[in-house]
């Protein structure tokens, strides 16, 4: 990714998280270092602690992760990578399903496997954790708890894999961006990510930004929309295109497309995954 | 909303919840049935057994509810109606602030006051539950436990008011629609709501579908890209534009549009809150 060697990664602790997987599938020599949560992840590279952060960013059932897109607006910060993570949940326990009356995960696990619970536990109470390694953490204290998590993570913390498999579809994958300080040198397959706010928050507006890439022919893998905060129906762009900021092409597109907008924060260019 | 009277309100309880104040805005004469979520809520009416259901869709500050977007998709239902509810959440609790060890509320909820929660309890384990008044009512068994919950669930509840207006920022509205049967008639002043699946998923796609609008001055009020749930980056667009299916324009616009797309989807028109 970088020409420098990355010696460590911050990443969503504890031991055991699918964050955990996507840092190792970035680099099996660095050093990991786990966080509580994803601003204090995001927030050991801003203060130089941490080489890169690896943190996620979109999942294929249950789309973004909001508070990623939003630590990307609010911060100075480069993404210079991403990594696709297969994601294969189980529900784990300590003692038999009949023990079972408190199911443990994070948010977006809990709600990709929203059906499977609502069919084999529709009675459990349903409590929200910051990550699936943690539900497995406190799944390993008490056999009233199942947790939501990898089976690496039931490895880690001793517990039986009661089902697996347990999303709502099969094809359940989490896009993961590598967050550091220099941009990756073109490699003739890359990707951009850009943030955009419009003059006029107008969708008219996003017509005539999309055209500006449109009528270069480059092509856009991602366009989402995202609240400012500042009012229901005031909405900045998050925008993936094909091609790196120093690509000719993209280059004079960016260049346009300040012209006509409000707010264009470049967020990186790097291989796509 | 309609030529009929509406009788009865599924929405989401228990009694207390921003939900309720959306219902009650809506129809102060109807009788409100609580449900424990929102695929609950839909169901109510999709079985015929509640004339209208009221759930949230889209708050300004955590953006979109994807559990409501996504019944939207998967049923054959109408929206008939938008209300915009204030949000003033508070944090509640029976006993004192050295109690607290444990803070429950809706997911959007402990996502909207991240950082009161991260200054003020930093140590407190956060739990999620279905609504901020489940979160109220868990609240009010056990001194331990503080909820993020609006002052009316405080009130239901019997809590204390420890803090008041604790959201990461003041304007904190939440949009929840209305859903039922029938299209209510134009009114000159109304939104309509579709689904858009692309003949080919690439946003030069999303280009001319924005274009078919843009070419006849139609305004839209939200874009919104929502994974497919079959892979990453495979995405369908809800967006919401002025006007009416009845106006000549509007009819004009979607019938282009069926032409150049896989799949549109009609969700209603109604008048704008």
């Amino acid at each position: 990714l970088t020409n420098e060697r990355i010696k460590t990664i911050a990443t969503l602790g504890p031991r055991g998280t699918y964050s955990e997987k996507a840092a190792r599938q970035l680099d099996m020599s660095a050093r990991i270092v786990f966080c509580r949560n994803i601003p204090d992840v995001v927030e050991a590279v801003l203060a130089g602690k941490e080489d890169v952060a690896v943190v996620p960013i979109e999942n294929s059932l249950e789309g973004s992760v909001n508070v990623t897109l939003d630590l990307l607006r609010e911060n100075k910060l480069s993404v210079i990578g991403e990594i696709n993570v297969h994601v294969v949940h189980c529900l784990v326990m300590k003692g038999k399903k009949e023990d079972v009356t408190m199911i443990y995960s994070h948010s977006q696990a809990l709600a990709q496997c929203r059906k499977y619970l609502r069919e084999n536990f529709p009675n459990a109470q349903i409590y929200e954790t910051t990550s699936t390694a943690d539900a497995a953490n406190k799944a390993s204290l008490a056999k009233h708890i199942a947790a939501i998590a990898s089976k690496e993570a039931a490895n880690e913390y001793g517990l039986k894999i009661f089902a697996k498999n347990i999303q709502d579809v099969n094809e359940n994958y989490t896009r993961f961006i590598v967050i550091g300080k220099n941009i990756p040198e073109p490699t003739g397959n890359d990707k951009t990510s850009i943030i955009v706010y419009p003059k006029e928050n107008k969708f008219g507006a996003l017509y005539e930004i999309l055209g500006v890439f449109a009528k270069r022919g480059i092509d856009l893998t991602k366009v989402e929309s995202r609240t400012t905060k500042k009012a229901l129906g005031d909405y900045l762009f998050h925008i993936d295109l094909n091609g790196h900021v120093k690509d000719k092409i993209v280059a004079a597109a960016l260049e346009e497309l300040r012209e006509i907008v409000q707010m264009l924060k470049i967020l990186g260019s790097y291989p796509k995954a």
